[in-house]
């Protein structure tokens, strides 16, 4: 069933302010340190000790930037729209507006089973529901250009379907080393940043 | 009187803003629990317990995403503004602005009448905000454009008016039963996102 | 000294932003009350007490709206733009965004001349701030379209100060009674959302 | 490697969406003074007390303004985007949407060296990644407009590198005294927002 007036364009749009929200609000998991005025000399060891919490705020901020990227990507193709479309889309922008909540576990636990686990099947969810999408808006070109090449299809099939298979995958890592999992949580983000070879490997494997 | 320089564009976007902002400030009410390091052991069961909370997220993200979607395709239909307009939308967005209260009050207290009470009472208020909003902008085709058949009008109010009348009734209901409440607390979000025969029989029905 | 590529289209699209942003915070100032479980029976009874926070929340959100309005139709008539109402504009929008802190003090103190002061304070400090604008952006219509009429100028001239002039009237007034306050508070958005008799004289009186 | 979809108009959105939004979150910052009813007579002066607070919101409020008004310029003449400057885009923005943390330290703390070196640490790299963005951005006309001076591409990167060498030098001096500190804190965004003879020097270096 058609729903008028919701263009591809203001979908899009919509999404933007969610995605920007979600990444600035995560600066609240930050908490001033509570130093009392005579033992103000502390401070300073205080703040130094914030790092887990500012590296989960890098971290969680660069996946919502990985997200964004991604999101524009496929809207970019995407040129209609139905209620399946829409409300993939409404529960995936739920996801993404979700992640200062593990982001905070992680900023207050530290790498702790709980909080890899909470954060990593978060973020697991977030990449099915995405590829969901792009599987449902491309399956026969349905709501895409009828002249996009399959390979570009299959490449954004693939490169959506890599990070929540390796998120689902780090959380039984977790069971056998909390730490081990830390490794998947740096590789995860880089992967989709740097422009790699296996970017390149991708590309020629979806042709 | 006119207010020069008010498109429904710039309404439109201003209103997609706040629904966008509202729906991401959901996520601040799901605290991270407070464990001690010497029981961190209990931090998964603790965790698990926030499920309410998680409900309530959902429920709300998804109510505003309704009224969103809602709002859009009325604002598709619109083509002019004037000053009763415009307060009416404010007063509208006034009432989604605010949902993250009642969500809040939920998530603290779960299926308790009062925290029911106000939150089917916000969206009874929210609903009927938008009826009026409708009501106003479409009666003798005041502000719509000329060719809208009546049968799309009246489509419109009675999709509008289903939910503030559905959450009226809740509230009678939860005196009854606070657990018969969350029946129409699902339902009714369901409703408007699933492509109902009710649907079908309703635009018939408005023919 | 001109900024290349900061259209006025631009700096209207940044104070929406701002606008939506500010008036959406506002709901955070609702805090739900604590409550434990042997005294749910209390939860009623508190949650009617909010009706102070409520308050604020709707003036508030109201009173943003009234700047947006205002905002919109000042940038309807300004075509260009340099560094001083770039500027000048950046400091109206500080204003905009403080006005979460005076209404939290509202919401926390109520009738209290402390509290009242420094709300009609800010508001005071908002109006002057925006009617310097309008004023640097119309002498000798600077950066404004040459045919707007000198009465339409006058009219936003004296529909502007009128704001300022009353909040600053009202400190005085809660010197002698911070209840008399109160009348001000209510009338002064009123004065902005109906259509009166009055604004038509101002009209008149322009021309 | 090519991002289809995003354009620098879409890059240039999202950015201002995490400025007005940062900017907007500043003013959680100044708390409401918790004062007991019976102690209502030192609301007064509890509120004059916070005027470090204040301090700290409005400048923070006035750099992220001055750091949106020089994206935009430089997003004016940025025609296309590549990966790196995507990264670099939202790295700068991450910084951006750090700002509340410092300034929560330096609203809590006020004058102390860990707050102000923190504070101008931030701004330090803040600055530098713009610096590296125009500078990526620039190098042999690579994503900009061909016809665009060297002069303006010059003065864009002096005008710059000024900000984050005068906060590198501020930590330095904030080592001899903090008090020294503020004057750079005071002098650094007022060079940006005068219209100085300074300017007018540069601009004729740059040619």
């Amino acid at each position: 069933m058609e729903t008028p007036g919701l263009s591809t364009t203001r979908i899009a749009a919509f999404s933007d302010s969610v995605f920007a929200f979600a990444a600035t609000l995560l600066v609240l998991n930050i908490k001033v340190p509570e130093v009392l005025p005579a033992q103000l000399a502390e401070l300073p060891s205080q703040v130094l000790h914030l790092w887990p919490q500012l590296l989960s705020y890098m971290m969680s901020f660069v996946i919502v930037g990985i997200y964004w990227v991604a999101h524009h990507v496929m809207f970019h193709h995407i040129k209609r729209s139905d209620r399946v479309l829409l409300w993939l889309n409404i529960a995936f922008l739920m996801c993404i507006a979700f992640i200062p909540f593990p982001t905070a576990l992680l900023s207050r636990y530290g790498v702790v089973r709980t909080a890899l686990v909470v954060y990593a099947g978060t973020l697991t969810i977030t990449g099915i529901l995405l590829e969901i999408l792009w599987w449902y808006a491309t399956r026969g070109h349905y709501l895409i250009e009828k002249e996009l090449p399959d390979r570009v299809i299959r490449l954004g099939t693939i490169k959506t379907i890599i990070a929540p298979c390796a998120y689902a995958l780090s959380i039984a890592v977790s069971f056998f080393g909390p730490k081990l999992c830390v490794i998947f949580f740096v590789a995860i983000p880089a992967f989709y940043i740097l422009p790699s070879r296996l970017d390149r490997y991708l590309l020629k494997a979806a042709e």
